[in-house]
């Protein structure tokens, strides 16, 4: 075993590599920048992006293969050019830039994220990760610097309408995805077309990406834990694997003004129930696992019928598989006890899974690492939605550094984080990046 | 004021009249036909009536102004004339008949239900109280008797749509029904006119009555209490009132992967709470009110989103206006107390509104005493269904018997009455009219 597989091995099996144990600092760092990134331009071109889609109220709906996604996906182009970048679009319709490094053995030291908005959303969501990308290669230049490896930044396509981009390049797409019509009016096949993809993107984009060394992705929180906590640097501990259930609850169906109280089987009366026990049992387990009811029908649904029957969805997200198989037995429990109480019959049938995807432990260290050398406070999160760097980590380690959302507002035109926080978001990257540099193979 | 002006006002008042207080008996009474009612050829003309719209389940499907509806009401044309009623269409559309009393100066005392069914619906709802009040003409000619008063056989249209028929003759129906397409595909106006009604029913119908001297109808009871409770004969309280509510619960709508559980404010969690106080308190005081939470709306409605708001309707019904006011007092404290706990805001906003009509005392106790007369076990309670009675109580004292709901069930293909049952039933309605015809004024 070289020394680069041994490095690559024990992050991406979390074990503590020594260059990952907090010795980085930006005194003993030679390669630091001493001014860090030009925060000012930085937060001055994520305005600016909004040229493409950006609306009166301070949002953008900039979805993906619309013009506007098309018009801002040239801008960033033209900027990545400038920085030093090479550039292509991959096969997969990502668009991929390339910092030759010192040596040209290393695999890439990769970043990026995603410019595309859901409908009508906010100005940040992966913006700030693939404009940081764009500002550490010019921060490097400014100093003369070259990192050993070379530095990959991508700019995911359609990550809002189901991370096509990084999943094409995991092979992880289904031939039918191609023909789900997206927001922008266009399928996602014609819209690979459109960014410059392959003809046959779900053959040609798997492995397309070379060796990789690592990845990381700088990105919004999406929630208020950061901003509660006061703290400027999130280290994500990984991306929450995610189960879903249709729970049907069956009872009778009955006249509202003749069936007296004790005589009826309220399939709505036992699914609420139902539905506080998700939110109680949630609630007390030891952990940050997360269950919500976020869809609820009624049959038949007339105010003078009792309801016969009552259909939900149940969704838990935790950062292990068996964290949410524990939550949903004690929840199953607690429906079957309430079916029985109230006469009715429930039935659980799942129909959604996302795999949780943690992050190396010795990129959650070197992010620490970089955020103590910039004497940023910074703590462990998971991640409850999902990301592009949760296909990268199919593919090497995987690291996230995210930063505040205002009152934790997301894919809304009020998602906010101040400029402060998008610099030091992105020094916290070229912190990172520079310690993967010197310690990966 | 003369007797009869007395009597019928003891009667609206629930005074007790003399003539009321369990001194009819079959003994006693010298107009008592010894035999009763012809039980099985009433039994086998309700199975007749299903010719017209009777569905291969033992259902019926005989929608209000459908080609089944006109073709049973010719059906029941022609036996009521064979019984000996002179019949006519009412400008509202209802089918009348008259059969001379021996005193022309006497009100008419008033008998009948309808035989338009819901759609899909069963074969007893409003046909056994059409057919017992033809029976009950057959019965008396069969015993060569005459009532003192004439004797009315009512068969309302459209009672199932919004019970029309019965509403045109106290000028409760707002012009803008007339517009409403019914199940049959005419709008009730289109209807009325296929009936043979008043090209301007809302004007004619109005107080076409003429004076009458009570109304009683017999009916199915559409619950189980009655079967629960072994008792053939139900001595209808009154017919409840209903109030319904639209209830709007305002949370926050948050992201359902980076909102932590205790920073939620989930309307469906807050709104499942109340909708189980709901169920709690309706239980818990005292009495025989009814309320019911049947349709139920979450905005947005993804498996992925915190609930951001919930409407749901809220039905309470029971005898009296200030009960409703009762239990719906308790509902809100609860659910304020929710809200608050919760985080959310709650509003009620009313919508619907139908008004109690007690059942007269008098006509109550005249059933009790046929009942008692025929040595059939009775019981009192509430109607939680509305009837065309609720109409009538307008006009004159209303009383109403139910006969056993085999499992409560209506409205559907399994609803059904057992013919003894009916024949119980068709033998206390005659036993009462003969009772209020010795005692009415």
């Amino acid at each position: 075993m070289n020394r680069r597989r041994f490095v690559r091995n024990s992050l991406m099996l979390g074990g503590a590599a020594p260059w990952a144990l907090g010795r980085w600092s930006p005194v003993q760092g030679a390669l630091l920048p001493p001014t860090g990134v030009d925060g000012a331009r930085l937060n001055a071109e994520i305005q600016e992006l909004r040229r493409f889609g950006g609306t009166p109220d301070g949002g953008t709906h900039r979805v993906a293969y619309s013009d506007e996604d098309l018009g801002g996906r040239d801008w960033v182009l033209a900027r990545m050019r400038d920085a030093g970048f090479t550039t292509r679009v991959d096969p997969a319709g990502n668009l991929v830039g390339t910092l030759p490094g010192t040596d040209a053995d290393l695999p890439a030291l990769a970043v990026g994220s995603h410019i595309d908005t859901v409908p009508y959303g906010g100005s940040y969501d992966g913006t700030i990760g693939v404009l940081a990308g764009v500002e550490l290669a010019r921060t490097l230049h400014a100093e003369n610097q070259r990192l050993r490896h070379p530095l990959r930044l991508y700019v995911f396509q359609n990550e809002e309408g189901g991370k096509t981009g990084s999943r094409l390049l995991i092979g992880a797409v289904e031939p039918s995805e191609l023909d789900i019509v997206t927001a922008s009016g266009f399928t996602i096949g014609e819209g690979i077309a459109r960014l410059g993809g392959a003809p046959d993107p779900l053959t040609a984009a798997r492995a397309s990406t070379g060796p990789l060394a690592a990845f990381v992705e700088l990105h919004i929180e999406q929630g208020a834990t950061l901003e509660r906590a006061g703290v400027p640097i999130g280290v994500v501990e990984g991306i929450v694997g995610i189960r879903r259930w249709f729970v049907t609850v069956t009872g009778e169906k009955n006249h509202a003004g003749t069936t007296p109280m004790d005589q009826r089987r309220d399939a709505l009366v036992a699914a609420s129930r139902m539905v506080s026990a998700v939110d109680e049992v949630a609630l007390r387990i030891e952990g940050r696992q997360v269950a919500t009811v976020g869809r609820l029908e009624v049959d038949p649904g007339a105010p003078n019928v009792i309801p016969g029957s009552v259909r939900f969805t149940l969704e838990i997200r935790d950062l292990s598989m068996e964290g949410i198989e524990g939550v949903l037995r004690a929840i199953q429990a607690r429906a079957e006890r309430i079916a029985t109480d109230r006469g009715v019959a429930v039935d659980f049938e799942p129909f959604y899974l996302s795999e949780a995807a943690p992050a190396a432990e010795g990129l959650r260290r070197a992010i620490e690492g970089a955020a103590e050398g910039l004497g940023l406070r910074h703590m462990r999160l998971p991640s409850g939605a999902g990301h592009d760097a949760q296909s990268m980590a199919k593919l090497c380690p995987m690291g996230m550094i995210f930063v505040p959302s205002r009152g934790g507002i997301s894919h809304a035109p009020d998602e906010f984080t101040e400029a402060d926080q998008i610099t030091a978001g992105a020094n916290a990257l070229l912190g990172t990046a520079l310690e993967l540099d010197r310690a990966l193979g």
